[in-house]
């Protein structure tokens, strides 16, 4: 089959790699039906987070199952399956308490099981699903294609958008900031919205993403950064900022500036993959009591909770893809979104 | 009257200062009946602050009105009061959010006031009180002498024990850890113990203090630092850690050992004053979901709360001063917690 590696900075190819067999009996291969980039993968990428050696890259896929082992239960030959960015058990403590990102069997698209057999990414054909029965969700039917990129969204930046309005502790009535206006923190404003927020900043300096922001529930929008951006939000939440501050980008500036929109005891719920690591600065958030917590997103229980609403049509987060491709163009599609031609890309194999 | 000031490193002197005057029509006139001294005060004792010149010290008092201005309308001259350790309004937005410590209006006893008119500090016979009706708490009555010390505690270490309990969302069931066994972490003992916490590890080597901490619900103690310390609080809970951490002092390592003591998705509350500004480790966070929330505690709306539980006699945080000394020992009382004679040392002028 084909399948996306990436070599090293703005070297991405489509290779024909070995198809993927079940090498165990909870394992499932799916046929990828679309999968995207996503705006970490642009880490590697520009060569921020270096490339030691060739390897598979993807996280986002749906598709439809064409194999299962024999201990695979819940999900069926023909489903139509959502697969969260990472792959878990959905029954250890961890995932009991909400975490299946810290899966005590989990792991990730692209690397090595604990069996030291590889796993897929998904900027692929098909894919190799270990634990397929908690890493799975099925659609009730084949869904209309229509339906495909906003399914498509549950793999990560919806689910991720709404991890960071839950870290944030968004809910009714609550005042809002969200640094960032990639897919991740469009789909926040989305779910802040969603979750009752009254009013929602999106800080954003481009038309088209800001016309999106607005259609996802943004009620203003703040083109300054640093200083000026601070002051703005602060003026628009009574002088003193934000409950709730979503953090959708991961760089030391990006933080600096969610932490200081949020109001003294507001909350920075925080998504944006730390590049570079910026450190927390401990003494401002003592002073002020502005509480930080996010983090990976545990996305799997997720698809569960917001799968109704996007197969009714009242969640439309697949607005976010404004590119489509075959995934033989896939080099393309990183090009696109690292130059910003793109907010995300869709690939169809 | 008398009142303490530091001069520098492990230099205190009781010297003699003018009484304090009304300066505001929303002043009052407080003589200290009780004060003591924090773990915080320590800092600069031991020169890990440095002390730039000689200045007024101490935030923790009780004491009996003898004086308001002409503005004062909700307490009255004789009143038995209770001051947070800081003053504030009580009415601006932040006080009205709940983290009256960033009140736009308030400020720090033994510093100047938004006038230029120094506020005593505590540990003195007589204290200027700006905004007293936002400030201070008034008992029904005089109370019995016996309960003056539980009563002290809620102008900081019982109320600043409580913001890390709430900080970190502790809640009926929770399983929780307690970094520290000053006088805040066996206080934040007691309030994750009020709060319904269903186990409490405290972790402390001192014998005096473990007492302490399990008079005041800690039902196991942790006697190791470090990866040890960690190791045997996540042995302790299903091998991955704590709901919730309370963290009680300040320094790098204990906030290291707050973060890798909580289960992935986990909260941190913290409440020790961060001394030589450890940052948070922003990969590690990120990558296990623990939260950090807390900070200078808005204690002035959790003495309300608190009060009538210590007032009947169910809630018995004065245990925590193991020393008592006349205001002419303030010294002794410094170098008593300095050398952990004293876990906290009450002071009577």
């Amino acid at each position: 089959m084909k399948a996306t590696i990436i070599h090293g900075a703005r070297d991405i190819r489509l290779e024909t790699v070995p198809d993927p067999v079940l090498q165990s009996d909870t394992d499932a291969i799916v046929r990828v039906v679309a999968a995207c980039v996503c705006g970490s993968d642009l880490w590697p990428y520009r060569g921020i987070a270096p490339t030691k050696e060739p390897h598979r890259i993807g996280h986002e896929f749906v598709g439809i199952i064409e194999e299962v082992g024999t201990a695979v239960e819940t999900v069926r030959v023909g489903d139509f399956v959502i697969a969260p960015f990472y792959y878990c058990d959905n029954t250890c403590i961890n995932c009991r308490n909400g975490v299946s990102t810290s899966c005590l069997n989990g792991g990730w698209w692209g690397a090595n099981d604990r069996d030291g057999n590889l796993v897929d990414g998904a900027q692929g054909e098909r894919v190799r699903v270990p634990l397929a029965d908690g890493t799975l969700v099925a659609t009730p039917d084949v869904p209309d294609a229509a339906l495909v990129p906003h399914l498509l969204t549950l793999a990560d930046v919806m689910g991720t958008g709404h991890h960071a309005a839950l870290s944030a502790g968004v809910t009714e009535g609550s005042t809002v900031a969200v640094v960032g206006d990639g897919a991740v923190g469009l789909c926040a404003i989305l779910a802040a919205h969603r979750l009752g927020a009254s009013r929602i900043v999106a800080m954003s300096r481009h038309a088209d993403r800001q016309a999106i922001a607005r259609e996802f529930g943004a009620t203003d929008v703040v083109e300054e950064r640093g200083d000026d951006g601070v002051a703005k939000v602060k003026e628009l939440f009574d002088g003193i900022g934000a409950d709730c501050v979503l953090e959708c980008v991961g760089t030391k500036e990006s933080m600096d500036q969610a932490i200081r929109s949020a109001r003294p005891g507001g909350m920075v719920g925080y998504v944006g993959v730390p590049a570079g690591g910026p450190e927390l600065p401990i003494g401002t958030l003592f002073n002020t009591n502005v509480g930080v917590r996010g983090g990976v997103a545990s996305v799997r229980g997720y698809i569960e909770e917001l799968l109704p609403e996007v197969l009714s049509g009242t969640l439309t987060p697949g607005r976010v893809f404004d590119l489509e491709l075959p995934l033989a163009d896939v080099a393309d599609a990183y090009a696109a979104m690292d130059e910003r031609r793109a907010t995300k890309v869709l690939l169809r194999p």
